[in-house]
C-alpha cells in the first residue's frame, strides 16, 4: 500500500471538518466529587456574600465619628452597651456614645459603622477607652463584598480547583453541573502482544500501549475503557471496533497501520461505516502511519504500535480533541517568573503572601500585579488571582521591575 | 490571650522536630489504578525487554555482508527462503545468500544480522534484488535494548504517569506497590458556619473551608475526610477532634484560633494528648493565628477561619507535610523555555518531536539536550526524557543556543 502523507496541520483541518462538535452531556456532582471536573454552566451568585456587614476583627463596634481625636495618651471613653455574638442577629444598638463588643465574623449591630480592634481599646467595667480613631467602614466586610447578588462567579468550561469549589460552597450550592467525562475506548492490535500477568512466549512482548494510552486519557480528564489486545484478524478486529464504537465517544487503537501484510487496521476501518478513513499517514516523526477515521459521527485514532510513537501522537493529536470533548478551557498549574508591576511590601515582621494576576508586559516579560486585597476573608479574591508571590519579612519591599516567582493557582494559555 | 509569633522557618523546624516521620503503608494496585500514585519500591527489569532481537521495519532479514556493493543500478540478488511471522519463533535460517521476509516487530531469524527495508528491495518470485546495502545491526532492536535484565527502571517515590505505567506494563507487571494515600481529616469550627443545602439564617455564612481544604488535600495526593462543621463548644470540639485523630493521620481545622472569647481551639488542642500545641501564631500574612499541635504522634493544623488565609496556609505549611507523607518526590508537569544544546533536525518533510532532557546551562539559561533516540519503540527513552520539542518540517534545523519550548513530561525541581 502506498500513500501520500498529509501535513500535520492539514490532518487537523480534515479532522475538524469531518468530526462534528458533539454536545457534551452534563451530570450533577457533589462538592466533594467536583475537584478537577469541568463546569458546564456559568455560575451567578444568588445572593450577596456575605449577606450582612461583618466585623473582620475582634473588638468594639462603634460610630466612627465617636472615635475622632482619640490617641495613645488621650483616649475617647465610650460606654459598653452589649455584646454581638457570632452566628445570630445583633440585638445591641450603637448610638449616643455607646459601643458593642464584637468578634471576628459577627454581624455589625445597628447604628455602628466601624470596628475598633481590641488591641486599641482598654476595658474597665462598662467603660471602654479607645486609643486610636477609626474611619467609617474600617474593619468591616460589607454585605456583598465577596460576591454581589447576580455577579458572575465562575465561567462555563472552568476547571474546578480548590478555590472554585470554595466559591461554589460560599453561595451554598451542595451540587454542581459538570460535563460528563468523554468515554475513550483503547485497544492494542498485534499477534505478538501479550497481556500482563501471563507468561511471555518466545517472540512475544507485553502490551504497553493500552496502559500508556488509558493513563494518558485519564490524566487529561477522559474516562478510559481498556479493551485489551485484539489479534490481527479481520473479523475479530472488526467485531472489537464495533463493540468499542458502541461503548465510547472516541476509540484509540495502536498497531497494524504500517505497510506489512498484517497491517489490516485501515482496511477494517473502511468497513465500519461512513465516511471511514479520513487521514492515512501524517508527515510527522514519530507517528507517520497514523490513521484517522470517522464512523457514524464517532472518531477513531489508529496510532502506530511503537509505544513512543503512539504516546507522542496521543499528546499531539488526540489530546486537543480530548480537551475539546471535556469542555475544558484550562490546563495544569505551574510556577512562573515575572516582574513586579508595583512595589510590594511585606507586613511588618511577617512573611507575606501577595496574590497577583499575571499578564504580558510591554518589555516582553511577564508582569505580576497585586490583586486589590480588600479583606483576606474574601473567597472572590482567590478566584480572581492567578497565583501568589512570597515576600520575606526581612525585605523592605519588592521593587517595581524586580523578578518574582509566582506560584500559579491556575494555568494561563500562552505562557 | 497574648502570644509571641514565631518566624515561619522556625515553625517548620519545630514541626519537623515534633512530628516524627512515619512509615507510610503500602498497597497493591492494578495498572489501571496506578495513574498518579507514588511508587513504594524501586523497580528492576526481571528480564531483557525485548527478550529477542526484533526487526524495526518491514523487509528482508539478511546477512549484512551479503548486501555489500548493492546500489540503485546494480542490485545484489539473493534468494527468498522463508517468512518470519510476528509473535512466534522464526523457523527460517538465513545463510549462503538467503533472505527471509520479515515484518516490523518480528524476531530476527537465525543467521541474519540486519534487515533491508522493503522500499529498497524488489521481489520477483523467490529472487530478491537488494538496491541498498545495510550494515550489521541495521533496522534491528537488540534484545535488552529497551530494558536490560536487572536494570533499574523506576525509582521509589516516583509519581506514576502514563510513561511510568508503560514501563511497568513492558516488564509484564499486572500490579504495582504504591504508598497508601495519607488520610487527612478536615473540619470547620464556628457558630456562624452553615452546611450547604440548608437555608442561611441571618448572621450566618456557608462553610467554605472544609470544601477548599478537602479539595486541596485531594489535589496533592491525600485522602480527605470531610467532617463538616463543629460548633464553638469545648466538649463538642474535643469529641470531634478525638474522632478525627482516630480516623486520620493529620487533622486540619479552620477557625477558632484568633483571640476572641470563642477562640477555644488552642485550649482544646492542649487537652487531647502530648505534647499538644507546639506552635501558636506564626509571623506570616495572611495566617498569623495559625496553630500547630502534635497529639500522640499525629499532627493537627489549626488554620484561621478566613477562607483565603486557611487555603494559603495550607499551600505554605500543610502541603509540604502532605508531600512528605505521600512519599512523593515530584510535582506537576509544565511547559518551559530552554535553549537547544545541539542542532536539532526535523525528519525530511515531517513535523518532528524530539525528546530532550533539561538542565541548567552555564549561561544561567535552561538547556534542552536531545535524548539519544535509539529506536522509537523504546519505552525506556520515554522514561529517561524530561519532555519534547516540536520542530516544524519547514525548518532546516534548530540551531545551537536557539530558544525552544519544551513540553515537559515531568516536573523537575528548581525550574
Amino acid at each position: 500500500m502506498f500513500r501520500k502523507l498529509v501535513h500535520f496541520e492539514k490532518a487537523l483541518q480534515i479532522l475538524q471538518r469531518e468530526f462534528p462538535i458533539r454536545p457534551i452531556d452534563v451530570e450533577q456532582v457533589t462538592l466533594s466529587e467536583a475537584l478537577g471536573r469541568i463546569l458546564a454552566h456559568e455560575v451567578l451568585s444568588p445572593e450577596n456574600v456575605p449577606s450582612f456587614d461583618r466585623s473582620t476583627v475582634d473588638g468594639y463596634a462603634v460610630k466612627a465619628a465617636d472615635t475622632f481625636g482619640a490617641d495613645e495618651n488621650r483616649p475617647v471613653t465610650l460606654t459598653l452597651k452589649g455584646y454581638v455574638a457570632i452566628g445570630g442577629l445583633p440585638h445591641a444598638i450603637v448610638r449616643n456614645g455607646a459601643v458593642a463588643e464584637i468578634v471576628t465574623g459577627a454581624p455589625l449591630p445597628s447604628g455602628a459603622d466601624a470596628v475598633v480592634m481590641v488591641e486599641y481599646a482598654v476595658r474597665r467595667g462598662n467603660v471602654i477607652s479607645i486609643h486610636r480613631p477609626v474611619s467609617k467602614g474600617e474593619n468591616i466586610m460589607k454585605a456583598g463584598s465577596d460576591f454581589q447578588k447576580g455577579e458572575k462567579i465562575l465561567r462555563k468550561g472552568q476547571v474546578l480547583g480548590p478555590r472554585e469549589v470554595g466559591a461554589l460552597a460560599a453561595i451554598g450550592l451542595p451540587k454542581v453541573s459538570v460535563f460528563k467525562k468523554p468515554k475513550i475506548a483503547v485497544l492494542s492490535t498485534g499477534e505478538e502482544i501479550v497481556e500482563q500477568g501471563k507468561p511471555l512466549p518466545p517472540g512475544k512482548v507485553y502490551d504497553i500501549n493500552t496502559h500508556t494510552l488509558s493513563s494518558a486519557v485519564q490524566s487529561f480528564g477522559g474516562d478510559p475503557i481498556n479493551l485489551g489486545v485484539v489479534p490481527d484478524d479481520f473479523g475479530l478486529l472488526k467485531a472489537a471496533l464495533d463493540k468499542a464504537l458502541g461503548l465510547a465517544d472516541v476509540v484509540i487503537t495502536s498497531g497494524g497501520v504500517s505497510v506489512g501484510p498484517k497491517d489490516i487496521v485501515p482496511r477494517v476501518l473502511d468497513t465500519l461505516g461512513k465516511p471511514g478513513v479520513i487521514v492515512n499517514g501524517i508527515a510527522v516523526k514519530p507517528g507517520k502511519p497514523t490513521t484517522i477515521a470517522v464512523v457514524n459521527k464517532k472518531l477513531i485514532f489508529s496510532l502506530p504500535g511503537h509505544p513512543t510513537s503512539s504516546l507522542m501522537m496521543f499528546y499531539l493529536l488526540a489530546r486537543p480533541v480530548l480537551d475539546q470533548l471535556t469542555g475544558k478551557h484550562e490546563g495544569a498549574p505551574q510556577t512562573l517568573k515575572a516582574v513586579a508591576a508595583t512595589r510590594m511590601f511585606p507586613a511588618r515582621g511577617r512573611k507575606t503572601l501577595t496574590m497577583v494576576t499575571i499578564d504580558h508586559g510591554k518589555s516582553g516579560r511577564l508582569v505580576a500585579s497585586p490583586v486589590p486585597l480588600g479583606l483576606s476573608g474574601a473567597i472572590s479574591t482567590l478566584t480572581k488571582a492567578d497565583g501568589f508571590v512570597e515576600i520575606e519579612e526581612e525585605r523592605q519591599f519588592v521593587d517595581v521591575g524586580e523578578e518574582v516567582t509566582v506560584s500559579l493557582f491556575r494555568y494561563k494559555q500562552g505562557f
